[in-house]
């Protein structure tokens, strides 16, 4: 059978020297998808970075609206094709059409080009600043080469490497794009791919604003990262293999942007679980089991503070985890990684309450799981224990006092969310702001009586947090306009005349609307 | 002789099981200066990075008032200190106290350090992000651990490694700061940690917010910046052992903000020549000598193209350079290192106009150097002949036309800066379009009719640039706000009640002067 041709240069063509080829399977059958995607050799990484760079050079002179209407064009695409594309995802994740993805993650991904586009429009992302005695500005720009899009397994829609928040910011900014696939969604990429080129076409951007490939080896992917022609990469995904990508791309000087791993601890106050023991653990239960946990925000460490509801609560959540798992694992890979995950917490002490084995079915299934450790037993190993375990699995760690679960929240590393749960009624606010100073510095999101598995697409979100949660602590990849500027270079323009600056740093604002910090106050008026 | 004690956790002690002593220079004699300071072991590293853990937890629930009452005091105490700390810089550096130390740099840095104390003030630069509907606030906060700086040598007071940019950035974001001496001025930076720990006392800050080691080995330079407990690194100095640090840092996680070496392209267009030789040599020489060549941003690599008034404009340069230095090299290893440079351009095609050897002197000196080289030349080992000779070294490459300027500029590295000369009167504006979309995403600060030396302290500069000028282009080690926010994490507060957020991030502006993004208009006002 032929092989899917890839996207390289506005053209959809066969794979150069191909070194290898797969499908995609259907996690809900363990059965093969018939399409057959190509393994590309470095000759079309190599052909696709060349074509980026006239794209990058074109991109940077062009009237910004283009982008802008690029996007728009692009969402508008989506939403006609929204029926193929959510089949196509259901049936390479197992992740159910509705409401999941027709209803949820599709106008989610809608939502955030539309949201970017808007962005691009109104400009003030690229953050102008004048200082009118000494005229000396600047803004944010783009980066002169391409980005290199890597998304993650577990959202094909919404953080897909051709349709989700890193490629519409890196789009934003004004780069192009080279979207490497998913292997486990490949077909659903293509189908965005044809979107986008369609998109392309019809705004007018170059051609080689966005290219896609479905599969490369490591080495290939270690030389495309760091390669001199190429200004940056995102990367959300299994911590091992971005951590790779990360040493390759910042020994080239290299920039990259990374979503790791995270266990995104819930602390439990005492007045809490005794307030509201089985609301708890049902809202617990329902964050942890969405999307069958596959969420980088899923609430994988529990700390369970003594209190006289304790075991009430605590059987009330092992009822709730005592049921047939209602979806699917994305795909065999994570069915293994979790039991390798269980395995590793079991032997560093954690003890089973339930789960803990896949369960029989035609497809990748997997009990859902709860474990328990000691407060004192977490801290023998825990590192060990804070071992994400992608899926639906959850360790409670079971504290005396406030001095163990401060002890436990100092061990931890960075996370992308933290999480307290306190009375309604009578907050415990010594407590919280003893626990809240140690538990704020590790994550990137502090949330009360919130689960953290919502990540709103607005400005102040922070989907992002301190190593090894992410790269860089002080960068989001979701939250419009936030998220565009880790793809910007700062350009300053030192005693340039007017005809020579760009729109943005021109006196008169190009829109009347752009917000601009002029002489330390911001204003949308012209100099 | 004893050694000078190093200041670790509020006290100036003596330095634990030293690894070694060493002497400070002066350069205009060649004889070491009397006090002796000390090598520390990781012991004295150890404890200062422990110290350091306790003054982040405190900085971070103190009111932030405090933190620029901090920097006001000291930059008063610099200033009721400056003929002692100018004496002692010019003793160690060999550059001159007036006007240089004490009419230029010293007010520079009572400046920079003025300015942030404003800004921590008024607390915009923290940038609050409120979304009112979603109750989802966010705003950059500290690190949660204390950040390493290393200064150059060239600018003892404004670069220092307990005053200069770095230093009051780090400071301002709520970090404590361990900062290791330049060891070619260990002197000057005692006497700035003298002034600073009075201000730390008197503002009442945590002791070890300021700590100083004068050196310690390669080896535990690389400890320290990959140590789990420290967050961030500032280097400015020489390319080689920052990009072994960079790799130490980020292989462990750890943020480092780098600024490594520019060339600093100038490029002459024919009109600008022919306009105005005489002025524009003038203006070129005393760029490339100021403090002897020795600055970042010093015009290292001018391109010259082919123009009626070359010889004319050559040689004017010639007469200018063709004088005695009027001021000493920094130390031996300047000296050594430029000689080494000098002769890699000669080795790789560049030819001697003038200069090119130590010039005899009881003091480090270098003949001011130009040299020269044929656009096709350069094109053949452009690698090599970007070289950063950190001096009064220029090489002058002469192109042909518009098409040989475009390929050499296409073989640049990032630079800090790139300057266009072009004709007052009628610039070539299609030449300068065509020449600036080649070498504005290679440069941090653009530049017309104007040389790149002065690095102004303002909101919109942008001292930075691609790498290897810097290692992230999207920040800036000059201007405020900006510079605070590479020190800086994103804090997400999702769904929390007032009386737990920060001052800045609740419903009333706490100052009624904070600019907040508010539903997506930056606003003064309370909710």
């Amino acid at each position: 059978m032929a092989l899917s041709p890839v996207l390289i240069n506005g053209t959809w063509q066969a794979p150069k020297s191909p070194i290898g080829e797969f499908q995609a399977m259907d996690p809900s059958s363990k059965t093969f998808i018939p399409e057959t995607f190509p393994v590309s050799s470095f000759k079309d990484i190599e052909t696709a970075i060349k074509s980026s760079l006239k794209a990058a050079k074109e991109l940077r002179s062009m009237n910004k609206n283009q982008i802008g209407r690029f996007l728009e064009i692009y969402a508008k695409n989506i939403l006609e094709n929204q029926s193929s594309i959510v089949k196509k995802a259901a049936r390479e994740t197992g992740l159910p059409e509705k409401p999941r993805l027709m209803n949820i993650e599709l106008p989610r991904t809608v939502d955030q080009l539309r949201q970017t586009a808007e962005a691009v429009i109104d400009g003030s992302w690229c953050h102008p600043i004048i200082d009118t005695k000494l005229n000396i500005r600047s803004k944010y720009a783009p980066l002169g080469g391409p980005v290199i899009l890597f998304g993650p397994n577990n959202f094909p829609l919404a953080f897909n490497s051709v349709s989700g928040g890193d490629f519409a910011a890196a789009i934003a900014a004004g780069n192009p794009a080279i979207a490497k696939a998913n292997p486990g969604h490949p077909g659903t990429t293509r189908l965005f791919a044809e979107a986008a080129l369609d998109a392309v076409q019809k705004a007018g951007l170059p051609l080689s604003t966005v290219q896609l490939l479905y599969h490369f080896n490591s080495e290939d992917g270690f030389r495309l990262v760091s390669h001199p022609w190429v200004s940056a990469t995102a990367f959300t995904g299994n911590r091992k293999a971005g951590l790779q990508l990360k040493k390759q791309a910042e020994q080239a000087g290299n920039l990259i942007y990374l979503e790791l791993s995270s266990v995104n601890p819930v602390i439990l106050f005492p007045g809490a679980v005794e307030e509201r023991p089985h609301q708890i653990s049902k809202e617990l239960f329902e964050s942890c089991t969405l999307g069958m946990g596959q969420f980088c925000t899923n609430p994988g460490l529990v700390i369970l503070m003594k209190n006289k509801k304790q075991s009430l609560f605590l059987n009330s959540l092992k009822n709730l985890f005592d049921q047939e798992p209602n979806g699917y694992l994305l795909g065999e890979q994570v069915l293994e990684e979790l039991k390798v995950s269980v395995k590793k917490l079991i032997n560093n002490g954690a003890e089973l309450i339930t789960g803990g084995e896949e369960w029989e079915d035609q497809g990748y299934k997997f009990a859902y799981t709860l474990l328990s450790i000691s407060g004192k037993d977490f801290l023998k190993n825990s590192s060990a224990l804070q071992t994400e375990a992608f899926g639906t699995c959850s360790l409670v760690v079971l504290t005396q006092d406030s001095e163990e679960t401060r002890k436990v929240l100092s061990s931890l590393e960075g996370n992308l969310t933290g999480t307290f749960y306190t009375k309604n009624t009578d907050r415990d606010d010594h407590l919280y702001e003893e626990l809240e100073s140690v538990l704020r510095p590790k994550v990137g999101r502090l949330l009360n009586n919130k689960m953290p598995t919502g990540v709103a697409v607005t400005a102040s979100m922070n989907h992002g947090g301190p190593y090894p949660a992410s790269g860089h602590p002080g960068f989001t990849s979701v939250g419009i306009p936030s998220s565009i500027k880790r793809f910007a270079a700062l350009h300053c323009y030192d005693h340039v005349s007017q005809d020579s600056l760009p729109l943005e740093l021109k006196d008169k604002n190009p829109s009347g609307k752009m917000w601009r910090f002029i002489d330390a106050n911001w204003t949308q008026e012209d100099i």
